[in-house]
């Protein structure tokens, strides 16, 4: 069984949470920001060190490629460099040093492969200065159009937009080297979990069979604003009870569907929100996320239930957003199963909550990804962190995977 | 019967809407602004044109009094001219108009009393530029220290200080002016009632016998962050859900209590407060005024009951401010009954439960109040209405009361 360095990880781990470092745990490296640029020449230096070729696309990203032995399609891995603000040293960036490791190990153990053998990385998975996350492989996988991606404005600089923040990395190659199934032929993206299930149950490895659908709705409540000293109770219309209602409805209700159902009142506002004034508008959102779109028709179907009118208020909602379904391909899937059996760690088949990459890619490549635990469940702070250790079991898994993958496929 | 000029009136009402006009309906009078400064100057011309002598104190609070055929105190009549950013044409100002239009009436129609009586202008009564609320009438009688008030600084201009806004208006007269017992043996305020309940009970006045005691809570609910999309049900702490379930938990304990108590959770803010991601932090506020500090006292054991977790949530809370009752004199309160009743108006007794600069006169000087109905129970806002001949109404019962003083006290 092939193992990855304990030792090189821990150094590509220490290495790049010095790029945008806050000085508090975690990093702020925006897209195309010099942090981030910084962390891209790291990657560029490594690559090049183990004799791989690095290529750019249109969008900026990065493929840095180990030549297989035959001529067959690469095997991709990776995943993003960029951040939130005050985000961690693991989000993202912990797919591409795995997808480095992994070359890294197999170049320097000269294990041979037929397939070409890439390391990626995806410019602007977050979205944190240039709206939409996943900006990138959406554009690849026809989710976006580039033209209206090269618009986006900073959210952070008014007026600047993420072309000419393009143009001025450096990082803009060829359209010819997107990402396609004409050149690859799978993708394995490995992450964090981001959530505490794989801790708490004891896992080592989680095996990602497919990202779940989720709904965002807005629900508004219209009462009446009133003096909270003059106004008797029985002639109130307090939007902000009403929707205190609605939240106890929608628990009461949503509870009683499947267990592995998530649902989120995230958001709230009340206006004029003042203490001594009975509000007149409340707003909460709903974000209610499973694997089964029959369950998410269940949620939809408690909704659409809830009566025109609570205590006087008048109930309206909207659809913020929805995302259906992504399942992953069920021999990648099995084959990182299998790997994991084979490196004797403990795993578990899990969906992802949280949007990536992969799910783009998969419309287009037999995709899968990998988690590892994330400790406490952080994520998107400061204090997300998994051990090096744990880092390190899932880089094997990864690597079992591709060398797995290499002989599987044609 | 005297009656007061219904001509008269309307024309006052019309000439001080134009003092801070938005042009919706309603006005922003802050105090000591040069549109209070031109409502100030307009009620002292037509207080000298009835004959009345106009002073000012220490805080600039105005006087215009008529001299009665007797060496006694005076009995003063009035509010405020300052209103909130986008409040209505009747908060305080009617009280002032009335004020004006009862002495004009006396003045006009030559009806002797033996008292001097006095029309006012209290200063900063809203506290919407400078807090706090209720500013001079609480130096004059002893709840603030006046160096303090000096110092307090403007909201919408950093380091301006109430002290020189005061300086400048022009208006700084004599401390020896100040409304204390040695020169005036009551006091009654006319004020619109900011509240639904003499229009929904078909009363013209209210007899207002007194002011709600209140208090003001602040709840905190501290829950754990995480991401709306990886963490199951059964590992959260929701902040939110917790403040729900509180919320609920008041409403059916307080809705057992006197069917008089109002209470209110005006205020809600969660954080992060983003869709995707559990509220780890929720504070709300809630006020509760009733007439009986028992039943005060009752909603504080209520609170007290509430359990220190709820949903996994640490709850705790504060007190933000607290108000005692103020009684109203009986006499004062009875006459201002038996003036309705002479006028053959429909009357009812009522609390009052937001402040006015009368409950801190309660301390120093006789004193009540007369309500005249609020349409729809609209205040604070431009909607706030209440039509001339109610307004009329009002005036009448206060000069039948001025009058009836006149004759009862020595």
């Amino acid at each position: 069984m092939v193992h990855c360095s304990l030792e090189r990880m821990k150094d590509k781990i220490a290495t790049f949470s010095r790029f945008g470092d806050t000085g508090h745990g975690g990093i702020t490296r925006f897209s195309l920001s010099s942090e981030v640029l910084a962390a891209r020449a790291e990657f560029k230096k490594r690559m090049a060190a183990i004799g791989a070729t690095v290529v750019t696309d249109d969008m900026a990203n990065m493929y840095a490629t180990l030549p297989g032995t035959e001529p067959l399609k690469a095997i991709v891995s990776g995943s993003h460099l960029d951040s939130v603000r005050q985000g961690g040293n693991y989000d993202g960036v912990l797919g591409v040093m795995s997808a480095m490791e992994a070359l890294e190990t197999i170049a320097t153990e000269k294990i041979p492969h037929r397939h070409p053998l890439t390391a990626m990385v995806w410019t602007n998975e977050e979205g944190a200065r240039f709206e939409p996350a996943m900006m990138s492989s959406g554009v690849i996988c026809g989710k976006f159009t580039k033209e209206k991606m090269l618009a986006s404005v900073a959210k952070d600089q008014p007026g600047y937009t993420f072309g000419e923040a393009l143009a001025a990395s450096g990082y803009v190659g060829d359209e010819a080297n997107r990402l396609s199934p004409d050149k690859q032929c799978a993708l394995i993206e490995l992450h964090i979990e981001q959530g505490p299930v794989l801790e708490a149950e004891g896992y080592d490895i989680g095996v990602v069979d497919g990202v779940c659908g989720m709904i965002n709705y807005e629900f508004t409540f219209i009462g009446q604003a009133d003096h909270a000293g003059t106004t008797p109770m029985k002639y109130r219309k307090d939007a902000l009870y009403a929707a205190v209602k609605a939240i106890q409805y929608l628990h009461d209700e949503l509870d009683k569907l499947d267990p592995a159902l998530v649902y989120t009142t995230g958001k709230i506002s009340a206006h004029p929100n003042i203490h001594t004034i009975i509000p007149d508008e409340v707003k909460f959102t709903i974000d209610a996320r499973h694997y089964d779109p029959a369950v998410i028709e269940q949620v939809l179907a408690v909704i659409r239930k809830m009566p025109d009118e609570i205590v006087g208020c008048k109930v309206s909602y909207a659809e913020a957003w929805a995302r259906k379904s992504v399942a992953y391909d069920p021999l990648l899937v099995d084959t990182v199963e299998e790997s994991a059996v084979a490196c004797n760690y403990s795993h578990m088949r899990i969906h992802s909550g949280p949007g990536h990459d992969a799910q783009y890619v998969a419309d287009i490549l037999p995709t899968s990804m990998i988690f590892v635990p994330s400790v406490e469940g952080h994520s998107h702070c400061e204090l997300e962190y998994t051990p090096a250790e744990a880092c390190a079991k899932g880089v094997d898994v990864l690597i079992q995977t591709l060398l797995s993958l290499d002989r599987k496929l044609g």
